[in-house]
């Protein structure tokens, strides 16, 4: 495609880099901006350029944050003795989201992976330990994707934190809230049934 | 939603402001900005400043261009006689594609359209009565949407240019190629039998 301008053709290089975004839509993307408000680009333009550069990571659980300690771990009113280990800041994300969890949670920034040779030196489990001692840590709830990989950290972890003698919990597995049980996969129905509660104990 | 920052926030919500980008997904995207290398962000962040602050439209056809008259116009392989008018410098891409046109083009600036107040005085009218003059143009080709504000905006044009004496010609419509008759509108359908054209005349 030829573009009449090198300027929108460097705008649609620039928008088709983003995932899910292809030159169709990075040129309908660029002809967007340019048809509306001058504003409209320039806060996209700040906003991205701002955002890689002067994001900031939080000292003690490596969340993302606007301050040298986040916001969650600078609250006064979480709790202390409890921290939720997760792969990445979207799922700290996620998890405030349910407004579930009211402890402090600690980013590992991804998951043991083998094939990818990310290995747990890699990940920030020396940080999680140094944690566990200073903030005199009662409980770590291991919350990670249901996948080859999450399991592996999560096993992992397990050992690794045994010396501690902490209370070592996980999220719980089963059957989607709302879905149906034909549409389940096998695994995860036997699972579920493996790891019956007693009923009445979900809170429904 | 609460986000962990606010540089994150604006991000989310500048980009969100994209067409078919909605928080989820602009979120996604600012969360792949911050995975990947700093230069992803930084090219975006100055392509997308640059592109509505610095870009320039030609003297002589409106069309997008990075310099006072575009590529097209200052081109002396295009020839001077024809003229395609449009409603967008999208078209002018668009047809440009197909390298089925040598002449030049001139950008109307939108089509016709009451019920958005948009009238022929709101459209580059004067300027292409301009350059009928000024450039011997002997024919106007009107490439405009098949929809009643491209019919109304073609209809106008035609009389209007009446007093020039000029070839006044259209694209074609009907079924498009590798259509199937049966899916055909019939509005389509029937204009493209009242418009038959000799077999063997379509190049096929």
């Amino acid at each position: 495609m030829e573009y009449p301008s090198k300027l929108l053709e460097e705008a649609v290089m620039a928008l088709s880099r983003l995932p899910g975004i292809g030159r169709k839509s990075a040129l309908r993307l660029a002809l967007f901006l340019l048809r509306s408000d001058a504003d409209v680009s320039r806060d996209l333009s700040n906003a991205v350029g701002r955002l890689r550069s002067e994001m900031k990571y939080c000292v003690r659980c490596s969340n993302m944050s606007d301050e040298e300690v986040c916001r969650i771990c600078a609250s006064s009113s979480r709790r202390r003795g409890i921290i939720c280990v997760v792969a990445d800041f979207r799922d700290v994300m996620a998890i405030e989201q349910t407004r579930q969890f009211t402890g402090t949670y600690h980013v590992l920034g991804g998951l043991i992976s083998p094939m990818d040779g990310v290995g747990p030196e890699k990940l920030r489990i020396d940080q999680l330990e140094r944690r566990i001692v200073e903030e005199h840590v009662q409980e770590i709830l291991i919350a990670l994707s249901a996948t080859m990989e999450g399991d592996t950290t999560a096993f992992y972890l397990a050992k690794r934190l045994e010396p501690y003698k902490l209370t070592l919990s996980t999220i719980s597995r089963g059957i989607a809230i709302g879905g149906e049980l034909e549409y389940a996969d096998e695994l995860t129905l036997g699972r579920s049934i493996q790891h019956r509660v007693p009923f009445g104990s979900q809170g429904y």
